[in-house]
């Protein structure tokens, strides 16, 4: 695996893959990787015939209290794993180079931005399409890959890459969880041995919402009332946890044909998030 | 030739050209195509696998009282003209696909907008970036093709890339004239016979700047002077002549290596422009 961190070479790589008809599968990623990445990263090796994989944290997308900070950083770790998998390159650019000096072009994150997470991390997914929109400007793949564990994420980019008409196909893939059902994420490291086993009641509450929806509830505000019961002794604070339709993102009072069930919570001072689509 | 006008029926061919690791060569212009343009569309299709050739009258470069609504259209004769040197693909857009509702996403034109046309057509140059940047979302063109006779559109465009790292090879194209020096424009139909005329004194001016300089003038001012007094008789006003240096585009007080000597002038209500570098 090579890795490049000059946006130059990176040009020339591109240019240079792109004038052999090579098809390009790219990872954006902001780095501390774990399986979920790792599926993502294996998936797009399978579809294409190079892989390019970045590692950049990403400011714009923190808010001012957040923690882009303290966000794990360990590029020789990252490195290692990505090898074992066979990746072809890992672009890990500079501040700079994504933001150059007087950038000003941020890209709206649209109408699905104003759902779940978004109110609760303003300009997170401005921040998120605008370095999504920069590193397709730079790697100019023929997919990109992205995990269902953002699912909101996702959903923004999807609608960022049709509403520009972009030639790259998005590629959705499966939420990878700990075999106690934890989603896997690099946030995962801030818990202390308590919070990471209150962690498991996460993904422990959407089955729970799995379960009276299959049993035949249909009330959205009971399902969330009983998530919200199920969560209370495991988590400090409880951001939200929504029913919504998987394609606006707009809440639903009656559960029909698929939904999203999503939910963010604090453990501690980590937040955390999570979601399940169930059809009925 | 095939015509597309709708941005998912050209979102599926660069799809496909793409997956089929075809070179594509882009020409982006405002319709009206003149010689110029098919020399544009000549050496694209030397150059790459598939030309797509893009006509779009660009709302966002054209200040308020600028030409926007009767700038020349004509489909059916473009068509004709990219047929006839074998064209792939014309891709005309509608306004709203190029700007969906709600667009934001200016691009910004950089310190180059500062000179020449820049004070001039307030706004223009921002347009020129954004809407470049929005076809080659668009298109994905392995390269793009511009003429020098919008030399500070060029160079604009050049930097863009530059800045946003694209992996997109900008080809630059001489000017090309009429028998008479005149620089092909859509924008030369405005003029009556008479103007037609007198806008032979563009080329021939600049041929007067070229002649003092290799007579060993180096004195910018002296030089701007000479030019203004060639044109005065046969230009309705003079926008601007200025001498420069080719890549920042700075105005330079002396003549030394390459220059770039560049004019604006209106004949009647007919905004023209032409430039030249000039070797010492």
């Amino acid at each position: 695996m090579k890795l490049i961190q000059s946006p130059s070479k990176l040009n020339r790589l591109v240019h240079q893959l792109k004038r052999k008809g090579r098809r390009i599968g790219f990872v954006p990623t902001m780095g501390y990787l774990h399986k979920g990445h790792l599926a993502l990263v294996k998936r797009a090796l399978k579809e294409n015939d190079v892989v390019i994989v970045s590692i950049f944290v990403n400011p714009t997308q923190f808010g001012p209290k957040e923690d882009f900070k303290r966000y794990p950083r360990n590029l020789k770790r990252d490195q290692k794993f990505l090898k074992q998998v066979h990746t072809d390159y890992l672009f890990a650019p500079t501040r700079r180079s994504v933001y150059p000096k007087g950038f000003r072009e941020f890209v709206s994150p649209g109408p699905l931005a104003k759902y779940l997470c978004g109110p609760k991390r303003p300009g997170h997914f401005q921040g998120v399409a605008t370095v999504v929109n920069r590193l397709f400007q730079m790697v100019a793949p023929d997919s990109a890959y992205f995990g269902e564990k953002d699912y909101q994420q996702l959903r923004v980019i999807q609608e960022m890459v049709r509403r520009f008409r972009l030639p790259i196909a998005i590629k959705r893939c499966p939420i990878v969880r700990e075999r106690d059902g934890l989603a896997m994420s690099s946030r995962n490291r801030y818990l202390s041995t308590k919070e990471r086993i209150q962690a498991r009641a996460l993904y422990q509450s959407l089955l729970k919402a799995h379960k009276l929806i299959k049993g035949g509830e249909r009330d959205a505000g009971r399902i969330k009332r009983e998530v919200r019961k199920f969560l209370k002794p495991y988590v400090t604070k409880i951001d939200y946890v929504e029913i919504s339709n998987p394609s606006t993102l707009v809440l639903v009072k009656r559960v029909k044909g698929s939904v999203l069930v999503t939910l963010a919570c604090f453990i501690g001072t980590t937040r955390l998030i999570d979601n399940k689509i169930i059809k009925v």
